[in-house]
């Protein structure tokens, strides 16, 4: 295992460079000289060995000597073809073709997919940090605000309240820069009148939240107030459907086809959600087709937006937990327009 | 090219999701229906296509049809074993063989290791505010914080003053903490006595900055004492080895060879530094037996640093430029000992 959340979930290691090695009697840790007080404190379930090279050449010439060990199995998804180089030249001539054998499973993926009750705890106190954090920024919006003093707040707050970081770059997206799906917050500064989008999550002991909330200063326009609605209904259709047992596809689908309805289909340029846990971005995608079928203990956004270029965007996210009797909402901050 | 650094670097494009193809005669941005009007807004050097599925896959069919192209090469640094595999699956049968290149050499490392003029300039901003973020939390520290009041005040001031964001996870790191070379900041209060190592780097125009100064509560003990000096004559030692035509093992001997001298090279458990620009952590390695040798524009970090396991650490991180002439500190933020 090479991808450091695998490595994390698997053997509690936080550091930032590590291979994990299992075979059917051991499991080793490598790591370099940075990080040995640390690995000797986070890590119980593999012995820990410092190397001053490359972690994961390490562990594959480690697996190469142990007695009995035939095949080396690793993540297709995770090594570059680079590295995958590296490791065979580091072989003895005979192992060089057949030891290593790409996975192409992902090894720990399916693992991840489904959170324990655990990490479900965590995932939860992320996701209400992030409410908190929703309901403070609402009292601390004003007018003359730059949209990255916005992001400065939230991430202070975020800090404040005990989160480790945040789980990827704010989105602050005023006015006009609403309608980008991605608007870094800039030094723009908030418009008396139109939305304000804010997507954010913060890190909890290594898990992320993600949510996002659509705001609007001064009094919508009718089209501005029918296309927030659309959104807020196409949002909540898709969090309904969410259950054991149901592709991912249908659940995109649910959103899609209220946005479709409502004249909005094209505006709703990307999928409904994906998975989140360790990473921001983990599997299963949910968007147009997915075959992936819920589970419970999987955690997924649900978060349709659409986008008007040189008008405005809207996007409403939550976090929901699937359970054995449909979704869990993490994130229960205010979805109904608010007007400031 | 699929590390998106590198597809910065070349087009300009922020997204978090591209690839970019190159021909003799052509070039096109791949990315996805979040990114429309962000890609239309950045990118001049190339024609931008939206698609719905993978962007590299995208590029691998588009340079597979393009008339007179016969081979692509592709990043082996940066392509996964399984992306390969797929890319091959995306071909037509005759070209699944040969069409694709692995490139042991980096295509664009070698173009981002020197830094042209207006790179410089921008990194030479970062570094500042880097700077002032330390004399503003020197102000700032007081009996009672926490270390993530510590990273909190750091990171709001970044915003304030401008950053995009943080260049890695601020590092706090306080009393006995201090002997954790990448301490991430804890709800520890900061000690009466004993080290605080603060280690940050912010991002401006996609530029990283990085730098790490270690302060004392209270007085030193001898002991204390002694090695901070050892350390800071390591560090100008290493400062002062950087120049044009230098290897950079040799950069790191001469931090590494004082270090030897006061007794303290097994304490010594790092490289003496990195490069970096548009990633916190780029080549080159300044590291023991590294022979790349420094050019004019290439920027580097040096760093060293003891450890001294359940008493204290000490660190102390400059960016520096080279120069026709020597070395240029993008960081002149004091390094003496500070007593708080």
């Amino acid at each position: 295992m090479t991808h450091l959340p695998d490595v994390r979930y698997l053997a509690g290691f936080t550091g930032s460079s590590a291979a994990l090695a299992v075979t059917g009697r051991a499991a080793r840790l490598f790591t370099d000289g940075r990080y040995k007080s640390q690995a000797a404190e986070e890590v119980q379930a593999a012995k820990v060995e410092i190397v001053s090279g490359a972690p994961a050449l390490a562990a594959v010439q480690w697996l190469s000597a142990q007695p009995g060990v035939e095949n080396a199995g690793f993540d297709a998804a995770w090594a570059t073809v680079a590295e995958l180089a590296r490791w065979k030249a580091g072989l003895a001539s005979g192992l060089r073709r057949k030891f290593l054998v790409p996975l192409g499973e992902p090894l720990v993926e399916s693992l991840r997919l489904m959170k324990d009750a655990d990490e479900l705890a965590i995932m939860r106190k992320a996701a209400l940090l992030g409410c908190k954090l929703f309901d403070h920024i609402l009292e601390f919006l004003h007018l003359g605000l730059r949209e990255i003093d916005v992001a400065a707040e939230l991430e202070h707050q975020a800090r404040v309240l005990g989160a480790e970081g945040m789980s990827f770059e704010t989105i602050v997206a005023s006015g006009p820069r609403s309608a980008l799906p991605h608007g870094r917050a800039t030094t723009a500064r908030l418009p008396r009148r139109g939305f304000l989008t804010l997507d954010f999550g913060v890190i909890l002991k290594g898990y992320c939240s993600d949510m996002t909330r659509t705001v609007h200063f001064g009094t919508p326009k009718p089209k501005e107030r029918s296309a927030y609605e659309a959104v807020l209904e196409a949002q909540q259709a898709a969090v309904a459907a969410v259950g054991s047992g149901v592709k991912c596809g249908d659940v995109d689908e649910a959103a899609r086809s209220v946005l479709r309805t409502a004249g909005l289909a094209e505006a709703f340029s990307h999928s409904t959600g994906h998975g989140v846990g360790l990473e921001i971005h983990e599997p299963p995608r949910v968007g147009t087709g997915q075959t992936t079928v819920l589970r419970p203990g999987m955690v997924v956004t649900i978060e349709p937006g659409i986008y008007l270029q040189g008008e405005f965007g809207i996007r409403i996210e939550d976090m929901v937990a699937v359970t054995r009797t449909g979704g869990e909402v993490m994130t229960p901050a205010p979805k109904a327009l608010i007007e400031l």
